[in-house]
């Protein structure tokens, strides 16, 4: 899967992710009415508003981009209809052929992890059958209760030719409370991405490993930093354009093959219509809005790792 | 909502909370049977037989315990329709007057965290109307993101008068790993006891804080030490019974009133007809052999507490 991620950043040359993020106060009002209309002012009513929102802007995006990144806690907020939305979501984009990164932020002890790696990336056993839960390429993956809630993980990604992105520094401001705490004089954040870099050992793809690492826009400095810590391990950037972070700060998260990295937006794309700068779409066509700020920030990225 | 967990801990006298952790292994032949008769061998059919037996489960102890602890990860692993199976299990165990523990161990960015907690603990706006997506009246919480991302959750337990279990010493062998890495001399989990008694001043109950801490059974010395750095928080102890904690092992856990802790036994409870001890019960009468080991373990504990 790693293999086929990098095979699309390069057709696409684009190595960015949208972030598939809905609140419902980016949906706009007709599709909120639309939707209302039909399941009411409900739980269902919300998901269909979230998923007919994400459809559009999945139908005006991807032939532009390799990956999608949709954020689960956006759809659990609408409870179990919610997460059928966030299932259609996941169905829909692969079958568009873009990979789909599960923002899950999982983790937990051995058994329990198991059961996490095998609903989202892994399958199960029903009877006499093998049957799939959520069906993601890779997941994102918190490290704090340390190896044997990675390594299950892990073991359904080498079965299914699964990814993983393991949280190593954060993108949001006090991501440095615990990250950032020195252990022998040196930052947390940096003994997890030797980890992650020893686990990535064992799942290898072509040039990458199968897993990598979060690393928010936010913290360049530390980018650099874990981009040496971590050389194979493929780096999933969040915090660009709403949450502050830019082209040209982030080049140093890309190896000199111009790979090794991905960067996400989510508001910043999904929501760009509400942006002065693409407000001239309108509501009735957020979805151009959204290719159009989604062509910018390829041409900002890729501008970025030209002049470099 | 941990005045009235103290509350039904008080009425029963006993600090315990079961886990319904339903693996389909621990499901007795019999309901799976029925359960792939009538929706065949799919998640659906899964869905239906977990539910089937953790109905059996509480209907045998709900008068025993105060709360329940389902960990969403068993249910997700099948899908929608496990968390479908989750979401009525909660609604089931609420209706029984019993306390609900979501071990769901999210944690994420700020904006992303309040998802979370709108969907798990809160509510979310949906045009006009507040609904509510799964009604837990407790989550666990990973806090490895720092500050801004368990604020949210505490915003929305002011709220809502829900609680917290925040993630600080977890029971697997490998916890050690990042959370025992000192930090100025002493381990991450002291830091993370800090803040969680820190965070807990902001939103305190009559006694005890609403936000509670998770510090494995197996690590009883360690307990020792988070008990006094965290004197109001409540501490869910996990890692009872099967995975090594015996009641001897846990009177640091509480306080001198009897109270401050609250220890969770899954696989030791739910699947105890497969044990020797309760071997006789045979897989018919599993429910039976659920309540008995429920006894025991109040037993266990209560006599350790009063020995001490």
């Amino acid at each position: 899967m790693i293999d086929r991620l990098i095979g699309r950043i390069q057709e696409t040359k684009a190595p960015i992710v949208v972030g598939l993020d809905p609140m419902l106060s980016y949906v706009p009002e007709h599709i909120q009415k639309k939707a209302f209309g039909e399941f009411g002012e409900t739980l269902a009513g919300a998901a269909e508003a979230i998923w007919q929102f994400n459809k559009e802007i999945v139908d005006k995006t991807w032939d532009l981009i390799p990956a999608v990144k949709p954020q689960i806690a956006m759809y659990e907020q609408f409870g179990v209809e919610g997460v059928a939305a966030y299932k259609k979501t996941v169905d829909y984009c692969r079958s568009k052929g873009l990979v789909v990164i599960g923002d899950v932020k999982r983790g937990d002890i051995g058994s329990t992890s198991a059961a996490y790696a095998a609903g989202h990336l892994g399958r199960v056993k029903v009877g006499s059958q093998m049957c799939s839960g959520f069906g993601e390429d890779f997941a994102t993956v918190n490290p704090y209760l340390g190896s044997d809630g990675i390594k299950p993980f892990i073991d359904v990604c080498k079965e299914e030719k699964k990814g993983l992105f393991i949280l190593v520094k954060t993108s949001n401001p006090s991501s440095g409370e615990f990250q950032d705490r020195l252990v022998d004089g040196r930052p947390l954040y940096e003994l997890v991405g030797e980890k992650v870099a020893q686990w990535g050992e064992e799942h290898m793809g072509e040039s990458y490993s199968y897993v990598g690492a979060v690393v928010g826009a936010t913290y360049p400095e530390q980018g650099e930093i874990l981009r040496k810590i971590m050389p194979k391990a493929f780096i999933l950037v969040p915090g660009y354009g709403a949450q502050g972070g830019q082209g040209k700060d982030l080049v140093h998260f890309f190896n000199e093959d111009g790979l090794g990295a991905i960067v996400n937006s989510s508001r910043g794309i999904i929501a760009a219509y509400k942006q002065e700068a693409y407000a001239k779409f309108g509501p009735e066509n957020f979805a151009d809005a959204s290719r159009a700020a989604v062509e910018a920030m390829i041409a900002d990225i890729r501008g970025a790792l030209e002049a470099r």
